[in-house]
Protein backbone atom coordinates (compact mmCIF):
# COMPACT_ATOMS: atom_id res chain seq x y z
CA UNK A 1 0.00 0.00 0.00
CA UNK A 2 1.03 3.45 -0.95
CA UNK A 3 -0.38 6.80 -0.51
CA UNK A 4 0.16 10.18 -1.15
CA UNK A 5 -1.63 12.52 1.41
CA UNK A 6 -0.94 16.29 1.03
CA UNK A 7 -1.01 17.74 4.53
CA UNK A 8 -0.48 21.54 3.12
CA UNK A 9 -0.47 23.22 -0.58
CA UNK A 10 0.12 26.45 0.23
CA UNK A 11 3.22 28.58 -0.21
CA UNK A 12 4.57 30.92 2.22
CA UNK A 13 2.04 31.59 4.86
CA UNK A 14 -0.67 29.81 5.54
CA UNK A 15 -4.27 30.54 4.23
CA UNK A 16 -7.60 29.27 5.95
CA UNK A 17 -7.54 27.52 2.59
CA UNK A 18 -4.09 25.91 2.60
CA UNK A 19 -2.02 24.99 5.04
CA UNK A 20 1.65 25.30 4.55
CA UNK A 21 3.92 22.45 3.26
CA UNK A 22 4.05 18.57 4.21
CA UNK A 23 3.76 16.07 1.73
CA UNK A 24 3.18 12.74 3.72
CA UNK A 25 4.14 9.53 1.86
CA UNK A 26 2.70 6.18 3.62
CA UNK A 27 4.29 3.06 2.22
CA UNK A 28 2.98 0.37 3.92
CA UNK A 29 2.39 0.81 7.71
CA UNK A 30 5.36 3.84 8.19
CA UNK A 31 4.82 7.77 7.20
CA UNK A 32 7.35 9.40 5.57
CA UNK A 33 7.01 13.44 5.64
CA UNK A 34 8.62 15.81 3.27
CA UNK A 35 8.95 19.22 4.78
CA UNK A 36 6.45 20.06 8.22
CA UNK A 37 5.65 23.90 8.09
CA UNK A 38 3.50 24.81 11.01
CA UNK A 39 0.78 23.02 11.92
CA UNK A 40 1.55 20.18 10.22
CA UNK A 41 0.77 17.67 13.16
CA UNK A 42 -3.18 19.33 13.15
CA UNK A 43 -3.16 18.16 9.59
CA UNK A 44 -2.10 14.74 10.42
CA UNK A 45 -4.87 14.53 12.85
CA UNK A 46 -7.43 15.36 10.42
CA UNK A 47 -6.45 13.12 7.76
CA UNK A 48 -6.54 9.74 7.87
CA UNK A 49 -2.76 9.04 9.32
CA UNK A 50 -1.46 9.03 12.47
CA UNK A 51 0.88 11.62 13.30
CA UNK A 52 2.98 9.13 15.71
CA UNK A 53 3.61 6.77 12.80
CA UNK A 54 6.01 9.49 11.38
CA UNK A 55 8.96 7.71 11.03
CA UNK A 56 11.24 9.45 9.03
CA UNK A 57 11.37 13.50 7.69
CA UNK A 58 13.09 15.14 4.51
CA UNK A 59 13.03 19.11 4.75
CA UNK A 60 13.85 20.46 1.63
CA UNK A 61 15.43 24.29 3.39
CA UNK A 62 14.82 26.34 6.28
CA UNK A 63 12.10 28.47 5.47
CA UNK A 64 9.98 28.88 7.62
CA UNK A 65 6.83 27.30 6.01
CA UNK A 66 8.77 23.74 4.93
CA UNK A 67 9.82 23.69 9.03
CA UNK A 68 8.64 25.43 11.64
CA UNK A 69 5.94 22.42 12.24
CA UNK A 70 8.67 20.48 13.73
CA UNK A 71 9.11 20.92 17.40
CA UNK A 72 5.41 21.14 18.45
CA UNK A 73 5.25 17.37 16.35
CA UNK A 74 7.89 16.40 18.45
CA UNK A 75 6.66 17.78 21.56
CA UNK A 76 2.83 15.39 20.85
CA UNK A 77 5.30 12.52 20.39
CA UNK A 78 6.39 12.66 23.65
CA UNK A 79 3.60 13.62 25.55
CA UNK A 80 1.76 10.59 23.39
CA UNK A 81 5.05 8.67 24.81
CA UNK A 82 6.42 7.76 21.64
CA UNK A 83 9.29 5.95 22.13
CA UNK A 84 10.82 4.66 18.93
CA UNK A 85 13.33 6.79 17.09
CA UNK A 86 12.60 9.89 14.57
CA UNK A 87 14.55 10.41 11.85
CA UNK A 88 15.24 14.17 10.36
CA UNK A 89 17.51 14.85 6.96
CA UNK A 90 17.76 18.03 5.41
CA UNK A 91 20.47 20.10 3.88
CA UNK A 92 22.94 21.68 5.58
CA UNK A 93 22.23 23.27 8.66
CA UNK A 94 19.69 20.60 9.59
CA UNK A 95 21.35 19.25 12.42
CA UNK A 96 22.16 22.83 14.17
CA UNK A 97 18.36 24.47 13.19
CA UNK A 98 16.67 21.22 15.15
CA UNK A 99 19.08 21.33 17.95
CA UNK A 100 17.88 24.70 18.46
CA UNK A 101 13.93 23.57 17.81
CA UNK A 102 15.21 21.05 20.51
CA UNK A 103 16.17 23.74 22.99
CA UNK A 104 13.38 25.81 22.99
CA UNK A 105 11.65 26.80 25.80
CA UNK A 106 11.33 23.38 28.61
CA UNK A 107 11.27 20.34 26.39
CA UNK A 108 13.40 17.07 26.31
CA UNK A 109 11.83 14.44 23.96
CA UNK A 110 11.62 11.57 25.24
CA UNK A 111 13.09 9.13 22.48
CA UNK A 112 15.82 9.54 20.08
CA UNK A 113 15.81 12.31 17.43
CA UNK A 114 18.00 11.22 14.78
CA UNK A 115 19.59 14.15 12.72
CA UNK A 116 21.36 14.34 9.66
CA UNK A 117 22.79 16.68 6.98
CA UNK A 118 22.71 15.46 3.53
CA UNK A 119 24.50 16.51 0.84
CA UNK A 120 22.74 17.03 -2.91
CA UNK A 121 23.71 13.76 -4.30
CA UNK A 122 23.29 11.76 -1.30
CA UNK A 123 21.34 8.20 -1.56
CA UNK A 124 20.08 7.04 1.69
CA UNK A 125 18.97 3.01 1.37
CA UNK A 126 15.78 1.56 3.20
CA UNK A 127 14.43 -1.80 3.35
CA UNK A 128 11.57 -1.17 0.98
CA UNK A 129 12.73 2.72 -0.85
CA UNK A 130 15.65 4.61 -0.93
CA UNK A 131 15.51 8.38 -1.37
CA UNK A 132 18.32 10.39 -3.37
CA UNK A 133 18.14 13.97 -3.13
CA UNK A 134 19.56 16.39 -5.44
CA UNK A 135 20.40 20.16 -5.40
CA UNK A 136 17.80 22.82 -6.67
CA UNK A 137 17.70 26.46 -6.98
CA UNK A 138 16.26 28.71 -4.46
CA UNK A 139 17.62 31.77 -2.38
CA UNK A 140 19.27 29.40 0.43
CA UNK A 141 20.75 26.04 0.17
CA UNK A 142 17.69 23.69 -0.71
CA UNK A 143 17.47 20.17 -1.67
CA UNK A 144 14.98 18.28 -4.20
CA UNK A 145 13.93 14.39 -3.60
CA UNK A 146 13.34 11.63 -5.38
CA UNK A 147 11.60 8.70 -3.79
CA UNK A 148 11.89 5.24 -5.19
CA UNK A 149 10.69 1.98 -4.05
CA UNK A 150 12.48 -0.73 -4.56
CA UNK A 151 11.76 -2.90 -7.89
CA UNK A 152 9.07 -5.37 -6.27
CA UNK A 153 9.16 -8.93 -7.75
CA UNK A 154 6.47 -9.99 -10.43
CA UNK A 155 2.73 -10.83 -10.18
CA UNK A 156 2.50 -14.80 -9.00
CA UNK A 157 0.82 -16.57 -11.43
CA UNK A 158 -1.62 -18.80 -9.38
CA UNK A 159 -3.11 -20.95 -12.39
CA UNK A 160 0.33 -21.87 -13.60
CA UNK A 161 1.95 -22.64 -10.06
CA UNK A 162 -1.39 -25.35 -10.03
CA UNK A 163 -1.04 -26.58 -13.04
CA UNK A 164 2.73 -27.43 -12.18
CA UNK A 165 1.64 -29.44 -9.41
CA UNK A 166 2.54 -26.37 -6.41
CA UNK A 167 -0.25 -26.73 -4.16
CA UNK A 168 -2.07 -23.75 -2.70
CA UNK A 169 0.07 -22.94 0.88
CA UNK A 170 3.38 -22.23 2.68
CA UNK A 171 5.10 -23.31 -1.49
CA UNK A 172 3.35 -20.46 -2.98
CA UNK A 173 4.76 -17.69 -0.45
CA UNK A 174 8.40 -19.13 -0.72
CA UNK A 175 8.47 -18.74 -4.57
CA UNK A 176 6.76 -15.53 -4.35
CA UNK A 177 9.83 -14.18 -2.11
CA UNK A 178 12.04 -15.76 -4.18
CA UNK A 179 13.07 -19.09 -3.04
CA UNK A 180 13.13 -22.34 -5.29
CA UNK A 181 10.50 -25.26 -4.19
CA UNK A 182 10.86 -29.31 -4.95
CA UNK A 183 7.57 -30.87 -6.64
CA UNK A 184 7.72 -34.70 -7.18
CA UNK A 185 11.89 -34.62 -7.73
CA UNK A 186 11.45 -31.83 -10.32
CA UNK A 187 12.99 -27.88 -9.17
CA UNK A 188 10.41 -24.97 -9.64
CA UNK A 189 12.20 -21.77 -9.22
CA UNK A 190 10.36 -18.32 -9.04
CA UNK A 191 11.23 -17.28 -12.49
CA UNK A 192 8.59 -20.41 -13.50
CA UNK A 193 5.89 -18.76 -11.93
CA UNK A 194 6.42 -14.86 -11.71
CA UNK A 195 5.36 -12.54 -14.60
CA UNK A 196 8.15 -9.99 -15.50
CA UNK A 197 9.84 -8.26 -12.06
CA UNK A 198 7.70 -4.28 -11.68
CA UNK A 199 9.73 -1.11 -11.43
CA UNK A 200 9.51 0.38 -8.42
CA UNK A 201 7.52 3.50 -8.61
CA UNK A 202 8.76 6.98 -8.03
CA UNK A 203 7.92 10.17 -6.99
CA UNK A 204 10.13 13.43 -6.95
CA UNK A 205 9.54 16.12 -5.30
CA UNK A 206 11.06 19.56 -6.00
CA UNK A 207 10.89 21.70 -2.85
CA UNK A 208 10.85 25.69 -3.93
CA UNK A 209 12.84 26.12 -6.87
CA UNK A 210 13.26 27.99 -10.06
CA UNK A 211 12.65 26.58 -12.77
CA UNK A 212 16.11 24.13 -13.21
CA UNK A 213 17.69 21.27 -15.12
CA UNK A 214 18.09 18.82 -11.84
CA UNK A 215 14.32 18.39 -11.34
CA UNK A 216 13.58 17.86 -14.50
CA UNK A 217 16.76 15.43 -14.05
CA UNK A 218 15.49 13.68 -11.58
CA UNK A 219 12.13 13.86 -12.57
CA UNK A 220 12.70 11.99 -15.71
CA UNK A 221 10.23 9.55 -16.58
CA UNK A 222 8.67 9.20 -12.99
CA UNK A 223 5.47 8.34 -12.06
CA UNK A 224 4.55 11.32 -9.83
CA UNK A 225 5.92 14.96 -9.51
CA UNK A 226 5.33 17.46 -6.96
CA UNK A 227 6.52 20.67 -8.20
CA UNK A 228 6.25 23.98 -6.74
CA UNK A 229 3.95 26.52 -8.41
CA UNK A 230 4.21 29.45 -6.70
CA UNK A 231 2.35 32.18 -9.07
CA UNK A 232 0.06 32.41 -12.26
CA UNK A 233 2.07 32.15 -15.85
CA UNK A 234 1.85 36.11 -15.93
CA UNK A 235 4.03 36.58 -13.33
CA UNK A 236 6.85 33.90 -14.45
CA UNK A 237 9.36 36.51 -13.91
CA UNK A 238 8.54 37.99 -10.62
CA UNK A 239 8.22 34.06 -9.07
CA UNK A 240 11.55 33.87 -10.99
CA UNK A 241 13.14 36.51 -9.16
CA UNK A 242 12.40 35.30 -5.50
CA UNK A 243 13.38 31.52 -6.17
CA UNK A 244 10.14 30.40 -7.59
CA UNK A 245 8.02 28.33 -10.65
CA UNK A 246 4.83 29.72 -12.05
CA UNK A 247 2.41 27.02 -12.72
CA UNK A 248 3.11 26.85 -16.51
CA UNK A 249 6.98 26.69 -15.89
CA UNK A 250 6.54 23.59 -14.02
CA UNK A 251 4.13 21.70 -16.17
CA UNK A 252 6.68 22.24 -18.78
CA UNK A 253 9.41 20.82 -16.56
CA UNK A 254 6.57 17.50 -16.30
CA UNK A 255 6.27 17.68 -20.17
CA UNK A 256 9.93 17.59 -20.42
CA UNK A 257 10.49 14.68 -18.05
CA UNK A 258 7.27 12.91 -19.58
CA UNK A 259 6.30 12.05 -15.94
CA UNK A 260 3.24 10.25 -15.79
CA UNK A 261 1.48 12.73 -13.54
CA UNK A 262 1.87 16.29 -12.14
CA UNK A 263 1.28 17.62 -8.59
CA UNK A 264 1.44 21.52 -8.31
CA UNK A 265 1.70 22.89 -4.75
CA UNK A 266 3.51 25.90 -2.60
CA UNK A 267 0.19 28.21 -3.90
CA UNK A 268 0.78 31.37 -2.97
CA UNK A 269 -1.97 32.68 -0.74
CA UNK A 270 -2.90 35.07 -3.44
CA UNK A 271 -4.77 32.31 -5.50
CA UNK A 272 -8.24 31.51 -3.36
CA UNK A 273 -9.47 30.24 -6.45
CA UNK A 274 -7.07 27.84 -8.43
CA UNK A 275 -9.09 27.35 -11.83
CA UNK A 276 -7.50 29.42 -14.13
CA UNK A 277 -3.82 28.39 -12.85
CA UNK A 278 -4.79 24.50 -12.75
CA UNK A 279 -5.86 25.81 -16.59
CA UNK A 280 -2.89 26.77 -17.85
CA UNK A 281 -0.85 24.45 -16.38
CA UNK A 282 -2.91 21.79 -18.39
CA UNK A 283 -2.32 23.59 -21.06
CA UNK A 284 1.18 22.57 -21.47
CA UNK A 285 0.67 19.06 -18.99
CA UNK A 286 -2.65 17.91 -19.63
CA UNK A 287 -2.36 15.37 -16.32
CA UNK A 288 -2.14 17.90 -13.39
CA UNK A 289 -3.21 18.42 -10.39
CA UNK A 290 -3.33 21.07 -8.26
CA UNK A 291 -4.65 19.03 -4.79
CA UNK A 292 -6.83 20.52 -1.79
CA UNK A 293 -5.16 20.12 1.96
CA UNK A 294 -5.88 16.82 2.95
CA UNK A 295 -6.51 14.90 -0.62
CA UNK A 296 -5.08 11.68 -0.66
CA UNK A 297 -3.86 9.90 -3.71
CA UNK A 298 -3.92 5.55 -4.05
CA UNK A 299 -0.55 4.99 -5.84
CA UNK B 1 -14.78 48.29 21.69
CA UNK B 2 -13.44 45.48 23.35
CA UNK B 3 -14.25 41.91 22.35
CA UNK B 4 -12.70 38.56 23.13
CA UNK B 5 -11.72 35.88 20.74
CA UNK B 6 -10.75 32.84 21.53
CA UNK B 7 -7.91 31.38 18.85
CA UNK B 8 -7.32 28.03 20.45
CA UNK B 9 -8.51 26.75 23.38
CA UNK B 10 -6.95 23.12 23.70
CA UNK B 11 -4.79 21.81 26.23
CA UNK B 12 -1.22 20.54 25.91
CA UNK B 13 -1.15 19.53 22.16
CA UNK B 14 -4.31 20.10 19.08
CA UNK B 15 -6.80 18.13 18.02
CA UNK B 16 -9.06 18.60 15.20
CA UNK B 17 -11.72 20.31 17.02
CA UNK B 18 -9.39 23.00 19.23
CA UNK B 19 -6.26 24.26 18.53
CA UNK B 20 -3.56 24.95 21.18
CA UNK B 21 -4.22 28.19 23.43
CA UNK B 22 -4.24 32.05 21.80
CA UNK B 23 -6.53 34.53 23.38
CA UNK B 24 -7.19 37.85 21.56
CA UNK B 25 -8.42 41.01 23.03
CA UNK B 26 -9.26 43.44 20.36
CA UNK B 27 -9.47 47.00 22.16
CA UNK B 28 -10.44 49.38 19.83
CA UNK B 29 -7.50 49.14 16.65
CA UNK B 30 -5.46 47.09 18.76
CA UNK B 31 -4.96 43.45 19.28
CA UNK B 32 -3.59 41.95 22.17
CA UNK B 33 -2.65 38.22 22.18
CA UNK B 34 -2.46 35.99 25.42
CA UNK B 35 -0.68 32.89 24.35
CA UNK B 36 0.46 31.90 20.95
CA UNK B 37 0.56 28.22 20.18
CA UNK B 38 1.27 26.66 16.34
CA UNK B 39 -1.20 27.25 14.26
CA UNK B 40 -2.25 30.82 16.10
CA UNK B 41 -1.79 33.05 12.81
CA UNK B 42 -4.05 30.30 10.90
CA UNK B 43 -6.59 30.93 13.70
CA UNK B 44 -6.05 34.46 13.11
CA UNK B 45 -6.89 34.49 9.36
CA UNK B 46 -9.74 32.14 10.04
CA UNK B 47 -10.94 35.21 12.68
CA UNK B 48 -12.55 38.22 12.42
CA UNK B 49 -9.18 39.74 13.64
CA UNK B 50 -6.02 40.51 11.29
CA UNK B 51 -2.94 39.08 12.32
CA UNK B 52 -1.15 42.25 11.51
CA UNK B 53 -3.22 44.32 14.32
CA UNK B 54 -1.49 42.31 16.59
CA UNK B 55 0.71 44.69 18.66
CA UNK B 56 1.16 42.99 21.99
CA UNK B 57 2.08 39.23 22.74
CA UNK B 58 2.04 38.05 26.96
CA UNK B 59 3.45 34.28 27.09
CA UNK B 60 2.43 32.85 30.40
CA UNK B 61 5.11 29.95 29.91
CA UNK B 62 7.23 28.05 27.92
CA UNK B 63 5.62 25.15 27.29
CA UNK B 64 5.22 24.61 23.39
CA UNK B 65 1.38 24.82 22.89
CA UNK B 66 1.59 28.03 24.82
CA UNK B 67 4.45 29.91 21.93
CA UNK B 68 5.11 27.90 18.88
CA UNK B 69 3.25 30.03 16.96
CA UNK B 70 5.66 33.20 17.31
CA UNK B 71 7.94 32.58 15.16
CA UNK B 72 5.57 31.69 12.05
CA UNK B 73 3.71 34.47 13.21
CA UNK B 74 6.22 37.08 13.28
CA UNK B 75 7.87 35.43 9.65
CA UNK B 76 3.99 36.24 8.11
CA UNK B 77 4.09 39.66 9.63
CA UNK B 78 7.78 40.36 7.40
CA UNK B 79 6.22 38.71 3.91
CA UNK B 80 3.37 41.38 4.79
CA UNK B 81 5.70 44.21 4.67
CA UNK B 82 4.90 45.11 8.72
CA UNK B 83 7.05 47.90 10.01
CA UNK B 84 5.88 49.15 13.09
CA UNK B 85 7.46 47.12 16.53
CA UNK B 86 5.79 44.25 18.09
CA UNK B 87 6.26 44.20 21.73
CA UNK B 88 6.56 40.82 23.63
CA UNK B 89 6.43 40.39 27.10
CA UNK B 90 6.59 36.88 28.96
CA UNK B 91 8.55 35.58 32.16
CA UNK B 92 12.23 34.82 32.56
CA UNK B 93 13.80 33.51 30.14
CA UNK B 94 11.74 35.11 27.42
CA UNK B 95 14.21 37.46 25.58
CA UNK B 96 16.22 34.05 25.74
CA UNK B 97 13.52 32.26 24.35
CA UNK B 98 11.99 34.83 21.58
CA UNK B 99 15.86 35.52 20.48
CA UNK B 100 16.06 31.36 19.82
CA UNK B 101 13.12 31.86 17.46
CA UNK B 102 14.58 34.44 15.59
CA UNK B 103 17.55 32.83 14.67
CA UNK B 104 15.86 29.77 13.47
CA UNK B 105 16.55 28.80 9.73
CA UNK B 106 17.03 31.88 7.59
CA UNK B 107 15.31 34.76 8.74
CA UNK B 108 15.14 38.45 9.52
CA UNK B 109 12.51 40.20 10.62
CA UNK B 110 11.80 43.86 8.90
CA UNK B 111 10.21 45.57 11.93
CA UNK B 112 11.79 45.52 15.08
CA UNK B 113 10.43 43.00 17.52
CA UNK B 114 10.52 44.80 21.63
CA UNK B 115 10.95 41.55 24.14
CA UNK B 116 10.99 41.97 27.57
CA UNK B 117 11.24 39.49 30.65
CA UNK B 118 8.53 40.82 33.60
CA UNK B 119 8.77 39.35 37.08
CA UNK B 120 5.48 38.33 39.03
CA UNK B 121 4.11 41.44 39.93
CA UNK B 122 5.20 43.91 37.21
CA UNK B 123 2.14 46.61 36.11
CA UNK B 124 2.80 47.52 32.71
CA UNK B 125 0.56 50.75 32.13
CA UNK B 126 -0.36 51.55 28.44
CA UNK B 127 -3.01 54.03 27.24
CA UNK B 128 -6.06 52.63 27.59
CA UNK B 129 -5.22 49.96 29.43
CA UNK B 130 -2.70 47.71 32.25
CA UNK B 131 -1.54 44.84 32.30
CA UNK B 132 -0.38 43.29 35.66
CA UNK B 133 1.33 39.97 36.05
CA UNK B 134 1.06 37.68 38.65
CA UNK B 135 3.00 34.76 39.72
CA UNK B 136 0.58 30.88 38.94
CA UNK B 137 1.77 27.22 40.40
CA UNK B 138 2.87 24.89 37.44
CA UNK B 139 5.90 22.92 36.78
CA UNK B 140 8.16 26.14 35.04
CA UNK B 141 8.32 29.51 36.01
CA UNK B 142 4.48 30.61 34.51
CA UNK B 143 2.60 34.12 34.66
CA UNK B 144 -1.34 34.99 34.81
CA UNK B 145 -2.24 38.03 33.36
CA UNK B 146 -4.88 41.14 34.34
CA UNK B 147 -6.00 43.07 31.48
CA UNK B 148 -7.45 46.43 33.43
CA UNK B 149 -9.04 48.76 30.83
CA UNK B 150 -8.25 52.12 32.41
CA UNK B 151 -11.67 53.56 33.91
CA UNK B 152 -13.71 55.90 31.32
CA UNK B 153 -15.51 59.10 32.01
CA UNK B 154 -19.23 58.75 32.95
CA UNK B 155 -21.79 58.76 29.96
CA UNK B 156 -22.32 62.22 28.70
CA UNK B 157 -25.71 63.98 29.17
CA UNK B 158 -27.05 65.06 25.86
CA UNK B 159 -30.16 66.66 27.08
CA UNK B 160 -28.36 68.35 29.78
CA UNK B 161 -26.06 69.65 27.53
CA UNK B 162 -28.77 70.92 24.89
CA UNK B 163 -30.64 72.48 28.37
CA UNK B 164 -27.66 73.95 29.53
CA UNK B 165 -27.93 75.86 26.21
CA UNK B 166 -24.78 74.43 24.93
CA UNK B 167 -24.55 73.70 20.68
CA UNK B 168 -24.12 71.03 19.61
CA UNK B 169 -20.96 70.24 17.70
CA UNK B 170 -17.18 70.26 19.06
CA UNK B 171 -18.11 71.93 22.71
CA UNK B 172 -19.94 68.34 23.16
CA UNK B 173 -16.37 66.62 22.73
CA UNK B 174 -14.68 68.95 24.54
CA UNK B 175 -16.94 68.58 27.64
CA UNK B 176 -16.44 64.92 27.04
CA UNK B 177 -12.53 64.73 27.03
CA UNK B 178 -12.53 66.42 30.30
CA UNK B 179 -12.39 70.62 29.47
CA UNK B 180 -14.65 73.25 30.77
CA UNK B 181 -16.62 75.57 27.98
CA UNK B 182 -17.89 78.82 28.76
CA UNK B 183 -21.33 79.65 27.37
CA UNK B 184 -22.56 83.18 28.06
CA UNK B 185 -20.29 83.81 30.48
CA UNK B 186 -21.00 80.88 32.79
CA UNK B 187 -18.87 77.98 33.02
CA UNK B 188 -19.56 74.57 32.17
CA UNK B 189 -17.40 72.06 33.31
CA UNK B 190 -17.65 68.37 32.39
CA UNK B 191 -19.16 67.18 35.93
CA UNK B 192 -22.37 69.32 34.87
CA UNK B 193 -22.81 67.26 31.80
CA UNK B 194 -21.06 63.81 32.76
CA UNK B 195 -22.38 60.87 34.76
CA UNK B 196 -20.42 59.25 37.28
CA UNK B 197 -17.10 57.63 36.23
CA UNK B 198 -17.62 54.04 34.61
CA UNK B 199 -14.97 51.70 36.18
CA UNK B 200 -12.44 50.12 33.58
CA UNK B 201 -12.94 46.14 32.64
CA UNK B 202 -10.87 43.90 33.62
CA UNK B 203 -10.07 40.20 32.25
CA UNK B 204 -7.83 37.78 34.02
CA UNK B 205 -6.36 34.94 32.59
CA UNK B 206 -4.73 32.45 34.72
CA UNK B 207 -2.64 30.44 31.88
CA UNK B 208 -1.61 26.85 33.08
CA UNK B 209 -1.92 26.32 36.89
CA UNK B 210 -3.17 24.81 39.89
CA UNK B 211 -5.53 25.86 41.60
CA UNK B 212 -3.58 28.69 43.10
CA UNK B 213 -4.46 31.68 45.64
CA UNK B 214 -2.75 34.08 43.39
CA UNK B 215 -5.29 33.72 40.62
CA UNK B 216 -8.60 33.62 42.91
CA UNK B 217 -7.02 37.02 44.45
CA UNK B 218 -6.09 38.65 41.12
CA UNK B 219 -9.65 37.74 39.63
CA UNK B 220 -11.59 39.59 42.78
CA UNK B 221 -14.51 40.95 41.07
CA UNK B 222 -13.39 40.73 37.69
CA UNK B 223 -15.64 41.08 34.83
CA UNK B 224 -14.57 37.99 32.91
CA UNK B 225 -11.60 35.11 34.30
CA UNK B 226 -10.21 32.81 32.18
CA UNK B 227 -9.30 29.73 33.76
CA UNK B 228 -7.81 26.91 32.45
CA UNK B 229 -9.48 23.35 33.23
CA UNK B 230 -7.64 20.53 31.76
CA UNK B 231 -9.94 17.73 33.46
CA UNK B 232 -13.06 16.74 34.33
CA UNK B 233 -13.45 16.17 38.61
CA UNK B 234 -12.93 12.61 38.63
CA UNK B 235 -9.19 13.57 37.77
CA UNK B 236 -8.97 16.85 39.77
CA UNK B 237 -5.70 15.23 41.54
CA UNK B 238 -3.89 14.32 38.69
CA UNK B 239 -4.57 17.45 37.06
CA UNK B 240 -2.78 18.85 39.84
CA UNK B 241 -0.49 16.34 40.06
CA UNK B 242 0.90 17.77 36.26
CA UNK B 243 0.29 21.51 37.57
CA UNK B 244 -2.94 21.68 36.20
CA UNK B 245 -6.30 22.50 37.74
CA UNK B 246 -10.19 20.31 36.81
CA UNK B 247 -13.33 22.23 35.77
CA UNK B 248 -14.75 22.19 39.18
CA UNK B 249 -11.53 23.58 41.09
CA UNK B 250 -11.48 26.43 38.34
CA UNK B 251 -15.20 27.29 38.89
CA UNK B 252 -14.81 27.16 42.74
CA UNK B 253 -11.95 29.48 42.31
CA UNK B 254 -14.78 32.00 40.38
CA UNK B 255 -17.27 31.21 42.67
CA UNK B 256 -14.87 32.16 45.49
CA UNK B 257 -13.43 35.69 43.79
CA UNK B 258 -16.66 36.59 42.79
CA UNK B 259 -16.14 37.45 39.09
CA UNK B 260 -19.32 38.21 36.89
CA UNK B 261 -18.03 35.27 34.48
CA UNK B 262 -15.89 32.32 33.81
CA UNK B 263 -14.71 30.69 30.36
CA UNK B 264 -12.46 27.34 30.58
CA UNK B 265 -9.55 26.84 28.51
CA UNK B 266 -6.96 23.94 28.14
CA UNK B 267 -9.55 21.55 27.50
CA UNK B 268 -7.27 18.29 27.26
CA UNK B 269 -7.74 16.99 23.63
CA UNK B 270 -9.22 13.87 25.45
CA UNK B 271 -12.32 15.30 25.63
CA UNK B 272 -14.48 15.84 22.26
CA UNK B 273 -17.23 16.17 23.68
CA UNK B 274 -17.35 18.75 26.58
CA UNK B 275 -21.32 19.04 27.67
CA UNK B 276 -20.22 17.06 30.74
CA UNK B 277 -17.51 19.13 31.76
CA UNK B 278 -19.53 22.39 31.57
CA UNK B 279 -22.68 20.60 33.42
CA UNK B 280 -19.84 20.19 36.69
CA UNK B 281 -18.79 23.84 36.33
CA UNK B 282 -21.81 25.38 36.14
CA UNK B 283 -23.27 23.17 39.47
CA UNK B 284 -20.30 25.00 41.14
CA UNK B 285 -20.43 28.50 39.24
CA UNK B 286 -23.62 29.14 36.75
CA UNK B 287 -22.16 31.43 34.29
CA UNK B 288 -19.45 29.40 33.23
CA UNK B 289 -18.85 28.96 29.31
CA UNK B 290 -16.21 26.63 27.92
CA UNK B 291 -16.21 28.49 24.24
CA UNK B 292 -15.26 26.71 21.14
CA UNK B 293 -12.27 27.66 18.93
CA UNK B 294 -12.45 31.30 17.04
CA UNK B 295 -15.89 32.27 19.29
CA UNK B 296 -15.69 35.57 20.48
CA UNK B 297 -17.66 37.78 22.75
CA UNK B 298 -18.32 41.65 22.82
CA UNK B 299 -17.69 42.92 26.13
Amino acid sequence: MMKLVFLGTGGSYPSPKRNVLSIAVKYQSEVILFDCGEGTQRQLMRSSLSFMDVDKIFITHFHGDHFLGLPGLIQSMKLNDRDTPLYIYGPEGTCSVVKGLLELGYFNPSFEVKVQDIQPGALLKFKYFSIKSFRVDHNVPSLGYKFKENDRPGRFDKPKALSLGIPEGPLFGRLQRGGSVEIDGGIISPKDVLGPPRKGRTIVYSGDTRPCAEVAQAAENADFLIHEGTMDSTLSEKANEYGHTSVDQAANIAKKADVDRLFLVHISPRYEEVSELLKTAREEFPNTTIPRDLESFEL
